[in-house]
């Protein structure tokens, strides 16, 4: 097939007539598919099931160095998690804190720490008139949801192959006191797959913001969630070229085992410096006697160690690496070619991200919808909700089994082309 | 023997020297011995062991209304888990919300969003000129320090047989709108054990605050921590009487199970009114996609119902109440009728409070430590670590052995009668 901007309006009028009988048909097969959420699905979730015999009853809860997880103490995790958790981020055990079950409140609670008491003994952001943060777009919600609701103005940055526009960044940060921060999502990027280059981490490393307090948010959500063995990406450890780069406090590192063991139910880690480390603390041992370590000791036992969490991870992969490709396949299939649309193959991850015509993405999301599909919503990936061209759809291939993925891509790709279709009838 | 303060200077000289050579004898011991945290004993913890048997690889880990604990969801917490801290709470299983593994935690960002956001609707704390707290004494070490590192000035507000002087906490709260809370450990009160009475209860729910924003954080951190099960103390329910009182908003109730199952991996929850949990989700759907699940699954099928709970609490009491009476032993033969020390005998809770002379705590803290005994340090008790009268020592009989415990309690008297002797030969 010709791409559509080629064809005439006659060509473009036939072919609708035909693509909606097609969704008419779909449509009445009443389906109820959800490509909206990054969830693993249950096979993936069965993968450390084994996690649950771990402790027993008749179990030795004490850790390695003497302490009873079952009892109150220990405010920055054990030993074995420490360990584990350093070497899933790539740094020293003496880098690392860990924290409860999710990652996601460790970057919230730390938002709200420097809104109450500022980084480093730096003015509390409460006491600013304006805070911002830079944005890369598209990214995740749940970031620009954070900012958002402490009233930090948010700023997109464009994202290129290699990660975030970074002549933009360098520039804003340098000249804009009142930015204090910048979301990342530096491995396998949320939504795009996209892993930034080493000049990029380079760049990131060596920045040098007008405000002291400004931090980099680095959410190594994704860091070993490879979909190939053979063929992965890899990122520069951060803290390291911080460091050589001579500017050590920059950066707060963020990892999970979300959706490595269960979510919900998993480790959170931050690696930074020693300076930071004393700030997060200080915070910590006013806020809790410590997180739970009985869950922590689950997590170290089962895996044991790095090899044991990779070759997990491997299992991983054969469950997502066949839906991830069966969308691509329908993508390529049905949309290759066409113009109306393009999207990046990822190397690891959660999503395939998919850029529609402009002004066609929440279009195309409430047409998959009228047949049952039910995508993120458009403009999600972007600070408040908005796409300024209404063009990014993330698609989250995760959740459904391989037979509901391959019903709810033909359903997606039949509703970008009906959409497209329409936007070109108008021009 | 007859009151310290009836013996002359002779009298007195003399008994110093024999307790002395006492003290010699149990120091050159070289005993390490803890009675400063309210830590369960490793019998204690042992009774929760089971639980680690109740999810296994092979266990169904769905929940009653389908949903797989091991994946994503649930901000408020499983309906299983609701029910069952619902009934711990006295409250409806609508007036309930689950959290992680601390309720310090909770009552910690439950602070931290005042400061940031206000309380429904109101002005953020943190733009305010100057926020008070009333603070019971003696009271939870914990509480102050989560008002102390927030910059919340605290108020002293002496501590009655029926719980805070509620005529000053009247008084004050209607005339000065910068005072935003109070601490409440309405049952077996840290560290006195006090429950507070009806009436006490009844006057809290009808307080008229000039701040629209002021809430009781009413920590419930005792409910069913009876030491007795024929002698218990009855607390009346606030949430029911706030309600009756047409005060339905005054206050937030928090209760975990850390000192049932296991301190640091047991489950939170906060109860309160329709409104003010509002406020809470509304923070917390940023903050968390949810808490753990598995754990809480975990709890609600190990303990069952309150039945279950109870029963589990009794066997609690069995290990705790020796260790409490032996303690109260000891006070009351060695330093029964001597005039230097008054105590209160608990009927539940984790604490035993002590009132030495006026300035002798901190010096009966250190001289115990001389032999190895380790006290909660004196002052602890109150706002900035500064008890005015340096005269309340907060005992905890938990964790130690029996065996321990009787040594740790005889030095401890020894300090007491030692320092106490020393104040009044100062005179």
């Amino acid at each position: 097939m010709k791409p559509f901007n080629q064809m005439n309006k006659e060509e473009l009028q036939s072919l609708k007539l035909e693509l909606e009988e097609k969704f008419a048909k779909v449509q009445a097969q009443n389906l109820h598919l959800d490509m909206s959420r990054g969830k693993p699905a249950k096979a993936q979730l069965d993968l450390a099931n084994g996690m649950m015999d771990v402790l027993g009853s008749d179990s030795d809860m004490v850790c390695e160095d003497g302490v009873d997880c079952r009892n109150y103490g220990v405010l920055d995790g054990i030993a074995e998690a420490k360990k584990l958790l350093a070497d899933m981020s790539e740094v020293d055990v003496d880098e690392v804190i860990i924290y409860g079950n999710s990652s996601l409140n460790v970057m919230f609670d730390t938002v709200s720490r420097c809104m109450t008491h500022g980084v480093l003994g730096g003015t509390p952001w409460c006491k600013l008139d304006k805070v911002k943060f830079l944005c890369p777009v598209p990214g995740y919600d749940r970031h620009f949801g954070i900012t958002e609701y402490f009233g930090i103005e948010m700023i997109n940055i464009p994202m290129l192959p290699t990660g975030p526009d970074m002549d933009m960044v360098e520039k804003l940060v340098a000249e804009d006191a009142s930015i204090k921060g910048i979301w990342c999502v530096p491995k396998y990027s949320n939504p795009q797959g996209i892993t930034y280059s080493d000049e990029t981490v380079r760049r990131f490393a060596h920045l040098k913001p007008a405000a002291k307090d400004f931090r980099i948010f680095w959410d190594n959500a994704y860091s070993i969630h490879h979909l190939y063995d053979d063929d992965q990406d890899f990122l520069l450890e951060i803290l390291d070229e911080c460091e050589k780069a001579g500017n050590p406090d920059l950066v707060y590192k963020f990892i999970s085992t979300s959706k490595v063991s269960f979510p919900g139910s998993g480790v959170a880690a931050v690696a930074t410096s020693k300076n930071n480390m004393a700030d997060f603390k200080r915070h910590m041992k006013f806020q809790t006697i410590g997180h739970d370590k009985l869950n922590q000791l689950r997590h170290a036992r089962f895996f044991k160690d790095m090899d044991g969490m990779h070759e997990h991870m491997r299992k991983h992969a054969d469950i997502l690496r066949p839906k991830f490709e069966a969308v691509l396949e329908v993508l390529e299939k049905e949309l290759g070619g066409l113009e109306i649309g393009s999207w990046i193959k990822p190397k690891g991850g959660y999503f395939i991200s998919f850029d529609a015509l402009e002004g066609c993405a929440k279009k195309i999301v409430a047409k998959a919808k009228e047949a049952g599909v039910v995508m993120t919503g458009a403009g999600a990936t972007f600070p408040y909700g908005k796409d300024p061209k209404d063009s990014n759809i993330r698609i989250a291939p995760s959740f459904p089994t391989p037979e509901e993925l391959a019903a709810a891509a033909d359903i997606f790709v039949l509703s970008v082309k009906l959409v497209s279709i329409d936007k070109l009838l108008e021009q």
